[in-house]
């Protein structure tokens, strides 16, 4: 049986002047971009040419939404209502949808905070998910393992996809160690490389107390902002497909 | 013959605590609702709010896009380039779609500065307009008279809405008096709906000379701001359909 | 022996064309005004018209900062670091001096979840008080009875001021109920002013479950926003005057 | 008889994650640093550090107030009134005081947009200039050879800079190349020393038309984001040593 899996990046999350580097590169090996809609990245001018960049390289495109906190670049928590937080993710969806050829876009994946607020807080996740639904219930709800993004997304009825990051070690529970932390970005290539193949083929994966986790992943986060992204990127669609698996947009397996 | 003539007012015009006084009154004169979309006024939480009340209220809405300016209300001219101007707004109308039952808009009508500058500049005005027709080529491009939006509105194969304002004061070429001067803001409901009147009827109004100009008007603008809109809006609404006009949505009867 | 207490308020906090109400009424009953500085509300332009009208009004002047979150009027926890916190309000009160006769402010006192924050957090409260003597030494740290404030204030050599709300019922551990539960604002102007009686002359509050908290206060605030704040304000000082105290400035009495 | 040269650079022109690339390497070869204020670019994060590394490097430090607007870096134009723009570099100048050891700064230079506008609009200019002296009557106003800054500037009593750019081509009138145009930035190293050099040894300078202009300098301005700025501001700095100039900060000699 044909097995699949997904390669997404986080683009677009320059603003203004600031651009981000290595996007275009990233591009030519992933399967499924998520674009940043303004809030934590992302000026209308960045979304309309990310998404014709990610156009042409003929990838599946979805909404990055973030918190409103440009200066934090949506890293930070805060304390926002389910109910703003479902309303934020409804207008960066809405607008990003607004510059695609087909006004149709593939998934949402909530960024930085959001995604993590979200994994643990069933309330807020479920707040997102129910946006999500209203812009387009054709819309995959993109969560980690283990997260409240998948069970709200299900609830729900949305097709859900489970995201494992290639460059973010885990803690004993599944979850990502946290940026301010020694180790949580893995920056070796093959090591992280190595880690995307035991996900996608074992089911497994090692956390930082060197105790296996089962975890599987219908999209594989290659984070555009980490150095040497372009390579992983590259490296890691090589190595997926060598492993005998296809690489392709979430939108065409999960249901 | 049936004559329609559409009253529009800008709603949603407030910003996190601060909230636009009479919006909910005023929806019950008028026939659609332009809507901020977050650049120059109206976050998320306002948008959803303003259009669920809209929607309550059988109102059609359209989309109120503005400059990139919430210190300054959007009323500041900002020389942004015509490809910036398009991307601000397919942006705003695509988030502000997001938030409505059918996912569709009846128009745009530009806000304050926007506004004024593409009705006298047509490389700006045709960059909005395309920005427009690609957001959703279904949408009405609303425009003062003799402005570049309706001409290129047209060329671009858009519907266009001609609107006159209600509450300001006209210069001997038929544009605005500009806020700053005296005079600018009529507030006398009287004859704000005197002028009405003529124009809807006559197709003339007096300019600030004391000559008369030719002036049609598919749109009768009522600005949420004005102290008295709420009054002005209902005493309208009464008085041109006693002249014996239909008020109906814009998009029932423009081509 | 003369008792001394200070009326504060918080001021300015409107934003663009989006004004508070009663500021100038406000302004002649209270001894300090505690202005925002543009972060949560209060443009250069509100900042500078909000300056000249405390001056006016001889009132003694602090800075009101907050956090970077405009949408949400600084009311949502944003889990920034502590260096964070410290740059943000070393920004602010440079701002606001400048704006100031003198280029001197009387007090800081941090607004809304920033207060809340670092009331519970000394980490936060320590890096925010170090800000505040890194701006200016001579400046009074403004923080609620029991709270962090206070303690980091006094351990890092800062007069401090302890303020108490006129408008906010109290827990039982003498913290405010928050504002998102009912019976959190009094706005019966009587029970206000009774409950400042009691806790400037007898140094008592009565909690939401009834029972006597000790309380003391240097200054009172009043908070603008709150409906008939003017009106409190008002009537708070005749009658605090009444009781025998001296309404002044907590910069001619805090140590 | 000794001849002074000042070389500044605008610093500190990032955002949140967003940084500039060669900050640090420039300060080495400058003698005063115009540092961004939080409303083109720079936060109060990247101010702290930058005016740390400023400080370090013994550089004289000035405010580089700018447009509020960050999607377009403060580049664009707006229409904001005499007192807005005074409000506007009051805040900033202040702002950036408070991280300075000394609470003083030693210049202001407006950046972009506003730099442009104020060189031909007096009324403007003598706005901004009245803001800077309400702020401090000690900081040097920095702008072109030949703009209102400079008259304005000495009208109101303030000391100023006259200001040549490295790496921008002139107009027959002396004003700048807009960036929008081929050949505005000179991107060649020795090309830009050299008009540097005859600039500060001749008082002459090449315009676009190829017929020789009297400018001045008391400050030669390097772009920090100018591909190749820190490569230019070394190789500046040494000639113009060579050629017999004592580099400076402008505070030293301008009065």
């Amino acid at each position: 049986m044909e097995r699949f899996v997904d390669i997404n990046c986080d683009i677009g999350e320059g603003f203004g002047i600031h651009r981000p580097g290595f996007d275009e590169e990233i591009m030519s090996h992933i399967s499924s971009a998520s674009i940043a809609c303004g809030f934590h990245a992302g000026d209308p001018v960045h979304m309309r040419q990310t998404v014709g960049l990610a156009e042409a390289a003929n990838l599946a495109i979805g909404a990055h939404p973030g918190l409103p906190d440009l200066m934090g670049f949506g890293r930070r928590e805060m304390m926002i209502s389910p109910d703003e937080a479902r309303d934020y993710v409804i207008y960066q969806i809405g607008a990003l949808q607004a510059f695609t050829r087909t006004k149709k876009l593939q998934h949402v994946k909530p960024h930085g905070a959001l995604y993590n607020m979200g994994s643990r807080c069933e309330a807020l996740a479920r707040a997102v998910a129910e946006g999500v639904r209203e812009a387009d219930p054709d819309l995959i709800l993109v969560g980690m393992a283990g997260s409240a993004w998948l069970t709200v997304g299900r609830e729900l009825g949305l097709r859900v996809a489970v995201e494992a990051f290639a460059d973010r070690s885990v803690n004993p529970d599944g979850t990502l160690v946290p940026r301010s932390l020694p180790g949580a970005v893995i920056t070796d290539v093959d090591e992280a490389v190595s880690r995307v193949l035991r996900i996608v083929t074992e089911g497994k994966v090692r956390a930082v107390d060197g105790v296996d986790l089962e975890m599987r992943a219908d999209t594989i986060c290659v984070h555009g902002d980490t150095p040497g992204a372009a390579d992983l990127s590259r490296v890691l669609r090589r190595q997926v497909e060598a492993a005998g698996l296809t690489v392709a947009p979430m939108g065409t397996f999960c249901r």
